[in-house]
C-alpha cells in the first residue's frame, strides 16, 4: 500500500534528555528534510545518500540556525515502516524539539497519528497485525517477562504457527468448495477424517492460546495483589520495602520511573499491582456498609489477597480478621496469603510456635503464612517466593506462545466456537456447504489476529492505543 | 587526553517513548557493543563497520534476546565526543533501556557522570570548555532567544573572538619578558603604545560583554516579572491568560512541557518568570509588616513590577496602590508597568479617557500604563509588547556576543579589573615585571573561560550540572 503523505513525530520520551529524536517516514521524507537540513558537507543532499547512513549538519529556518544534528537515513523498503525514513538526532530541549517539529510540519510533513509509524509498517507489509501489536506492549513492558511475551510476538512467534494452520484449513476449504462444484456427482475431494485431525489439532492448538491468557494479561497488566489489613499493621511500610526490593535489582539506573508505576512492584521478572484497600477498620465486624462494599469490589479484582497482621494482636483479633477474609473470597479464583507483619517486635519463635499450634496451622502448613518485618526487612525474600509461587512460570520459561492480548483473547474464543461447530457438523456429517460456511468462520477469526482480515474500524482501535513517533 | 575507560548512558529523555537511544563512548566502544549485539547480517562486527554507518540487530543477554535496535556506529575522531562512539536505538520501555544499560555495564562499560561525553569532548579537544557549557545550556533552552544565544556559543561565537585577542596579549607578554631577560641593557621591545591599543581594544570588548550579562542572564533564567496587587484583581486569570498565548505558539505539539515551566511564560522569544506576590491586601496601609517584608523581597527579585489595578475601583484606591508601588522599587534598576484590568467590565472609552485625565497621565504618555480584560482576552498583546520592550533586543537580533553564564561573567569582571591595572601601569610607566604579572592575569582569566587554564575541581563543578547522557 502506498502512503501519499509523509508523517512526523518526535519518537524519544517527552520532555528533557540530553538528545531527542524526530522521525519523518513518507515519499517526501528525504526532500522535505533537505528543506530544513544543511549539511556539514557543503553541497550534500539527504536525497542523494545511501541507505543506513549518518550525517551531521544543522537544522535551518530560512537564515536561522535552530541547531546542530544528526540525520539518519533509511531507504524503503529497509527501514521500519517500508518507506523512506529520516530520523533527526537534536539537542534534548523540548523547545528545539518543537522548533523542527514545526518546521517538518511547515515543510510538507504532517504530524504522525498514534501509532502511525507501526500501521505503517503493518499496511505496507513488513509486519503482520499481531506483531504490530507486540511493539506497543514491548514499549510498554515493565517487566522481565513482559519484554519477554512481546518480543516473543513481535517477532512472529504467535502468529507463525497459526499462520500455518489457517493456511491447512484454506486447503481443506478449497476442496470442499470444489466438491459444491460437482454436487450433482456426490464426490468427497476432501478427506474428511483427515479433515477432523486437523480440526483436532487447531482446537488443542486454540485451546492452549485461549488457556495462557489469564497468565499472559496478569503478565502484561501485573498480578493483581489486594493488601488487606487494619490500619497501623504497617501496609505502606511493606509497599516501601516491596518497592526497595525492586530498586535493589534496577539499582540507580537513570530513568526508573517510579513515579508513574505507583504501586506496581517488579519482584522476580513479574509486575504484582498492588491494590490498597482501607476498608478494614478496627475490628472486621465494625466495617462500615460503604467501607465494606468499596473492600469487596477491590478484593474481586485481585488474584491474590494478602492479609496483613500485626503479630502483636491477640489470637481472637488474627483469628476474626483471617475468618472474615475467608468469608470474603472466592477459593476457586483467588489465593490467600496471610502475612505476619512486625515479628521483629516479639520473640520471633514464640510467635511461630504460637500461629504452628493455633488455628492458623493449617495456613502454615500450606505455606500460605508468612512472618514478616516490613520495617526491618526480614524474611521479605519468603514473601516473595510466595507470590512467585502464584505465577505458573514453566509456560515462560519454555518459551511457550503466551496470548497477553484481549482482542487476540477474543478472537481466538470465537475461532474456537466455530470450530467447535466444524466438528459437531463433521460428527453429524453435514453437508459441504454448511460445513464450509463454519471454517471460513474460522478462517475469519484467526485471520483478523493477524490482520489478514482487518478493518479501517479494527485498525483504528489498535493503533490509537500506540504512542505518537512509533 | 586518553580515556581508558569506556562510559555508558541513557541520553534521551527518561521515561517511556517509542524509541530511546544509549550512548557508549571510549577505546572499547566497539567491543563491549559486540559483546552483547547480533546483527541481522550473519557475522557482521561493530568493530568492522566504518563510522556514520547503522546496523540492525538484537541486544542479547546470553541466549537471551533482550531487544531488536538499530546500533549507530561513529569513529573517532570524528564523532562528538572525538573517542569511537556507539549508539543504541531501543525500543523505549524503560525497562529495557535499563536492561542494556546493565548489559553494558555488566560488559565493561562504566555508567557516564553527568556532562561526561562533553566533558570528554572538551578534554579531546573537540570544543572549548565555554562551548561545552553552551552545550548545557542549549539543552535546557526553553525560549528562542536561550537557544539562539546558546548556539551561538557553542559555535564559538563566544570564545573565538576573545581568543584573538588572548593570543595578541600572549605576543605582547613575550616581548616584554624578553625585555626582563634583556634587563641591563634597558630595551623595549614591546612598544608600550602598541600595547596601551591593545589593552583598549580588550577593555572595550570586555566591558561589552560584562554589560551583555544582565541581558544574557534574563535571557537564559527568564526576565522576573513581579505581579503586584489587590486579592481579586485577576492575577491568575492574567497569568492564565498569558500562558494560553504561549500555547497558542507551540499549540498541540507532543512534549510540551507545562508542568515544569511553573510560572515561566514564554513571550515573543523571551521567557518571562512571573513571581506572584500575593502581599498586597486591601489597601496599601493595611500591609502588615510580615506581608511587607515578603512582597519587598519578591519585589526585589524583579526587573519588572506589573501592577495590576481594577478599573472598577475608586481613583483613590488607583492612585494610592501606584503611589505605594513607586515608592518600593528602585527606578534605576526596575522598570513599572501598570496594567488596569477588568475593563471589559466598564466602558473602555471612559477608562481610557479617565486615566488620561487623572494623575496616571504621567504613565499612560510613556506607554507605562495598559488597558486589558484577562478573562476576554481584549489587549493582551499591548501588554506583550510592552513587557518586550524591556528586553533589549537589538543586542539578539544583530548576533552580538551576549553572556549569559556566570562563572564567564565573573571571570571577565577579574580579568576586566587586572586589565585596568594593566592600564594604570602602563600610564605610571612601571616595570616590566609588574606589568608581565599584571597582564598574565588578564589572561589568566579570560583563559579560564576557554579552559586553557582549569583546574579538576572547576572542571567538576561545571560538568556536575549537565544531564546524564550528555
Amino acid at each position: 500500500m502506498n502512503h501519499n503523505d509523509t508523517i512526523c513525530a518526535i519518537s524519544t520520551a517527552p520532555g528533557m534528555g540530553a538528545i531527542a529524536v524526530l522521525r519523518l517516514s513518507g515519499p517526501k521524507a528525504f526532500e522535505i528534510c533537505d528543506k530544513i537540513f544543511k549539511a556539514a558537507a557543503k553541497g550534500k543532499k539527504i536525497v542523494d545518500q545511501p541507505g543506513n547512513s549518518i550525517h551531521f549538519g544543522r537544522i535551518n529556518d530560512g537564515e536561522k540556525d535552530i541547531d546542530e544534528v544528526l540525520v539518519s537515513v533509511f531507504r524503503g523498503p529497509h527501514s521500519f515502516t517500508g518507506e523512506n525514513v529520516v530520523e533527526i538526532a537534536c539537542h534534548g530541549a523540548p523547545y528545539i524539539q518543537q522548533q523542527i517539529l514545526k518546521l517538518l510540519t511547515g515543510s510538507g510533513a504532517r504530524l504522525a497519528e498514534p501509532g502511525e509509524f507501526t500501521q505503517r509498517a503493518f499496511l505496507n507489509g513488513k509486519m503482520d497485525l499481531s506483531q504490530a501489536e507486540a511493539v506497543a506492549d514491548l514499549i510498554a513492558a515493565r517487566s522481565e517477562a513482559a519484554r519477554r511475551v512481546a518480543l516473543q510476538q513481535m517477532r512472529g512467534g504467535f502468529s507463525d504457527e497459526l499462520m500455518n494452520l489457517r493456511d491447512r484449513l484454506l486447503w481443506f476449504i478449497s476442496l470442499i468448495e470444489l466438491e459444491l462444484d460437482f454436487s450433482e456427482e456426490d464426490v468427497e475431494f476432501a478427506d474428511r477424517s483427515q479433515l477432523r485431525a486437523l480440526v483436532d489439532e487447531i482446537e488443542a492448538h486454540i485451546r492452549k492460546l485461549v488457556n495462557s491468557f489469564s497468565l499472559g494479561n496478569a503478565i502484561k497488566n501485573g498480578i493483581p495483589v489486594a493488601i488487606v489489613g487494619h490500619t497501623n499493621v504497617g501496609k505502606s511500610t511493606l509497599l516501601n520495602a516491596l518497592l526497595n526490593e525492586e530498586r535493589a535489582i534496577v539499582s540507580d539506573i537513570h530513568g526508573t520511573t517510579r513515579d508513574a508505576i505507583e504501586d506496581v512492584v517488579n519482584l522476580g521478572g513479574f509486575s504484582f499491582r498492588f491494590i490498597d484497600t482501607a476498608g478494614i477498620r478496627e475490628t472486621a465486624d465494625k466495617i462500615e456498609s460503604i467501607g465494606i462494599n468499596i473492600t469487596y469490589n477491590k478484593i474481586k479484582q485481585a488474584s491474590i489477597v494478602l492479609l496483613l497482621l500485626d503479630a502483636g494482636d491477640s489470637d481472637e483479633k488474627l483469628h476474626k480478621a483471617v475468618e472474615h477474609i475467608k468469608s470474603l473470597i472466592d477459593s476457586n479464583s483467588q489465593q490467600l496469603l496471610v502475612v505476619i507483619n512486625k515479628c521483629d517486635l516479639s520473640d520471633t519463635d514464640t510467635i511461630v510456635r504460637r500461629f504452628a499450634l493455633s488455628e492458623f496451622s493449617e495456613l502454615s502448613g500450606s505455606d500460605g503464612l508468612v512472618a514478616i518485618s516490613a520495617k526491618y526487612r526480614q524474611n521479605l525474600d519468603k514473601l516473595i517466593a510466595e507470590l512467585l509461587k502464584t505465577v505458573d512460570t514453566r509456560a515462560i520459561d519454555s518459551d511457550e506462545v503466551i496470548v497477553t492480548n484481549v482482542r487476540h483473547h477474543e478472537a481466538l474464543s470465537l475461532a474456537l466456537n466455530s470450530l467447535l461447530r466444524v466438528k459437531g457438523g463433521l460428527e453429524q456429517g453435514i453437508s459441504g456447504d454448511f460445513l464450509a460456511q463454519d471454517i471460513r468462520e474460522v478462517l475469519h477469526h484467526i485471520g483478523s489476529i493477524t490482520g489478514q482480515i482487518s478493518t479501517d474500524e479494527i485498525l483504528g482501535n489498535i493503533f490509537r492505543n500506540f504512542c505518537i513517533g512509533k
